[in-house]
């Protein structure tokens, strides 16, 4: 499974094969032999399992509980509310028999047909439908109350043109589901659960995103108010990392779900769902990425540090008695680290292996260095190296990755920074456009100027973002008068 | 969502029945509205995500790396094994089409009959030929070996009598596939990870389990050896709670997965794989559990510890005083608590709610005793209560914690040991193994003997055990020479 790195597609060369070959190289996920899937391999599968943990954690410091609710929905459940069916019951994956026989040729398996179900199952795109219609039955009274599940689970959506973690017919993801009394505790709740996701993009993801409120088009189906991150990816493009929903009573009326409140009248339960996916994993491996291969955050990779030897076989015995005991003390710090002294591979092999798949500091245990009390540590971010002292050197790593999560960070801020552009006309913006960034555009509100905006240069309203100060002013595209700018942009 | 204790069935009276309603009562888990599927509620999941937890830092002690596969299977797959598709393509849920349409009274929504799969997919009901697909790929030389890959996933077998958590069409499992150079290192593996679900049911599940390996009519569709670990229930039946397979080169040749070993001879991959599944929590609550509910181990509690107050509104400050001050204390030792001060609930029903839940350690806060410096402690595993000096409570209840997690093992032991019964003569057996309780009897080896013994009593042989000395002796049924003992046992 050698890698040979002078293949990677350079960014500035093309962008979008850089990101697939780079998916595929640093052994992140692969395309399935099943139309539109992944396989997501273990070195993705152990930066997803990150993200999930520290997620989870967040989740559950805010009063949350994972449950589990079926794979498949009945179709009728699609059907009960009127906006959720529109946007998901038309590409899905139908279950339509629960049985294979044996061909007539003895050589294969074929569809019983007396095996057809009565009812047809989806596999679920999203869980609405099926999670609203079991709160029916644990919602009687105010003291129910509110309910805050979430579970994470593989969903479905059938994709026509599918990229590898940003968009694949199956997904991995979390959708938490909550009720509530009141519609004030519900709106809460969405715009609680927005910044939750938008801390961690921001402290272990180290991408920065802009909060907002999706324009009417862009809501999800069923919702009354889509709240969104959005990152901006180096090429300029928007990537929507996660959306928090406000869904009013829309599935408690949908599927009966009503209380007795504290004045003992019934009333219709208030609900929101909020979800991020394996989505995310393409917006890390996008936002920092570089020519050498994967750029990681600490915060979130699986190897934070590898040591590797360079000695004559004489000479490994002491720099393997030496890199133990720096990898016991880093161990000691909380910090995780492989020590790679197979004997197969060379030195130059592994450095472009461990650059390629982002490791974020390397240390190289020479054995003339060792000699003077040095050691050689890179820093992926910048590929910066340096001669260290060996006494001390846990503490300095330590310290060497939060200053590497940090300059990430501040890497992409000031990338993105920059390729935001207040714009008020209207030909300007569809010259420009066309290189990427994110423009603040005073929007008229209505649905005729977004889809001309869209016709016209592909690009979407990404939200009504919370983080700027908003002036009145005119529509660039219709000259009426503007409540707000929008943030508007090409996205994935 | 007031459960009242009284309407839980006892086991005596009805055993089955017991457990369908513990299930429930105690909110673990549900029926959907999906025939045959569950929900999982917070609570059931949260004693799953302890499960999970636990092994799943005892599979990557063992060098085991999660990654993910797809959920759908193209049909073909299934046939390329001879065995496996006799044992898993029959009874699933089969992918048909991929979209859905509005109907003619657009009412509803019906199957888009143009958009019929070329080839039907198939709800995985177990991951090897999908796996395997993938190896393929990656396996060319014997230094890409082992692969060791688990995923945590959903699967689906569509069975037409289901019990919540015992026997489910979709369930929530982890499926370990590994791949070799050798049959010796695949073998070694097998076993490996029978040994990691035994140590995992004896000390954190606390139920005792016998390993052994199943006869060839019981054994994983497409195995060498299937290894089981096999749990008795209160009611002396068996129910098998983990299995690990080694495979042979079966998936090797059906997957064509070839590599070049040492002596740069093509040989085909040597495999394992091995599972358990939410099936667990049944064998967890089988075991343990009493006519007043569910009985935990502390191992997997979600809440170890609920503190209650008892006093009047004027005491209550004092009370949540000293009450969060141990709270406090106990989490620094790692236990997880609760503290119930919730006004709306009298105490008598928290008390019944929390046995029913199977909080393992219960302390009353009552205002009288605190003034003499005491708490009432309740251990749930038997019911017996004392009154400890609140000095040093915490360490008193850690190492409560301890003993009733040794406790409830050794319940179970005993109770186990007491209903294994070595027998010669076949129509004592076949009084005997209708009270249950497993059977030590001598086997020809021959199919014959196992299906009449099950025609016979609905018994079947479990496993031939490893921890018993094996002698040779004389079948119980045909009389023929027999090389060993099985365990024989009416089993879920």
């Amino acid at each position: 499974m050698a890698t040979e790195l002078k293949d990677l597609t350079k960014r500035s060369e093309d962008y979008s094969k850089w990101y697939n070959e780079l998916v595929v190289k640093a052994e992140l996920a692969e395309q399935a032999d099943v139309r539109g899937c992944m396989v997501i391999r273990p070195y993705g599968y152990a930066i997803w399992e990150k993200m999930q943990r520290v997620l989870d954690d967040m989740f559950k410091e805010t009063g949350v509980q994972n449950a589990y609710f079926p794979l498949l929905i009945p179709k009728s459940f699609l059907s009960r509310e009127a906006e959720h069916v529109e946007g998901f019951a038309k590409e899905c994956a139908v279950v339509t028999h629960y049985r294979l026989k044996t061909n007539e040729t003895h050589d294969g398996v074929v569809v019983d047909p007396t095996a057809k179900l009565e009812e047809e199952l989806i596999i679920r795109p999203t869980s609405e439908t099926i999670i609203w219609n079991t709160y029916k039955n644990w919602i009687k009274s105010y003291r129910d109350l509110p309910i805050l599940c979430n579970q994470w689970c593989n969903v479905m959506r059938w994709e026509m043109r599918t990229r590898l973690f940003l968009r694949t017919s199956e997904f991995l993801w979390q959708e938490g589901h909550t009720a509530h009394a009141t519609r004030e505790e519900a709106e809460e709740r969405a715009k609680q659960m927005l910044k939750v996701y938008a801390k961690f993009a921001e402290e272990y993801m180290a991408v920065p995103v802009i909060q907002g409120v999706k324009s009417e088009t862009e809501r999800f189906a069923g919702a009354l108010d889509t709240y969104t991150i959005e990152a901006m990816m180096q090429d300029g493009k928007a990537l929507q990392s996660g959306t928090s929903h406000f869904l009013g009573q829309n599935f408690g009326k949908a599927f009966d779900v009503q209380f007795l409140n504290k004045e003992n009248k019934t009333e219709y339960a208030w609900a929101t769902s909020w979800g991020v996916s394996t989505r995310l994993m393409g917006a890390l491996i996008m936002t920092h990425s570089d020519d050498n291969g994967l750029v990681l955050p600490p915060a979130l990779a699986p190897i934070q540090v590898v040591i590797i030897p360079i000695g004559k076989s004489d000479q490994m015995a002491a720099l393997d008695e030496k890199a133990e005991a720096i990898v016991k003390n880093l161990k000691a710090l909380g910090v995780s680290v492989k020590y790679d002294n197979a004997d197969n591979k060379r030195p130059g092999f592994k450095f472009a292996d461990y650059e390629l798949k982002g490791v974020p500091v390397r240390l190289v245990l020479g054995a003339r260095d060792l000699e003077k009390g040095l050691v050689e540590v890179m820093r992926r971010d910048t590929l910066e190296k340096e001669n260290v002292s060996i006494d001390g050197i846990e503490q300095y790593v330590k310290n060497l990755l939060d200053d590497i999560q940090q300059n990430i960070y501040k890497k992409a801020l000031d990338y993105r920074n920059a390729h935001i552009y207040e714009c008020d006309n209207y030909e300007e913006f569809k010259e420009r456009v066309k290189d990427g960034g994110f423009f603040l555009c005073h929007w008229d509100g209505t649905e005729e100027t977004e889809a001309k905006i869209k016709e016209d240069t592909q690009a979407t309203i990404r939200c009504v973002p919370f983080m700027f100060e908003q002036t009145e002013g005119v529509d660039m595209v219709s000259g009426k008068p503007a409540k707000h700018r929008v943030l508007i942009a090409r996205a994935y």
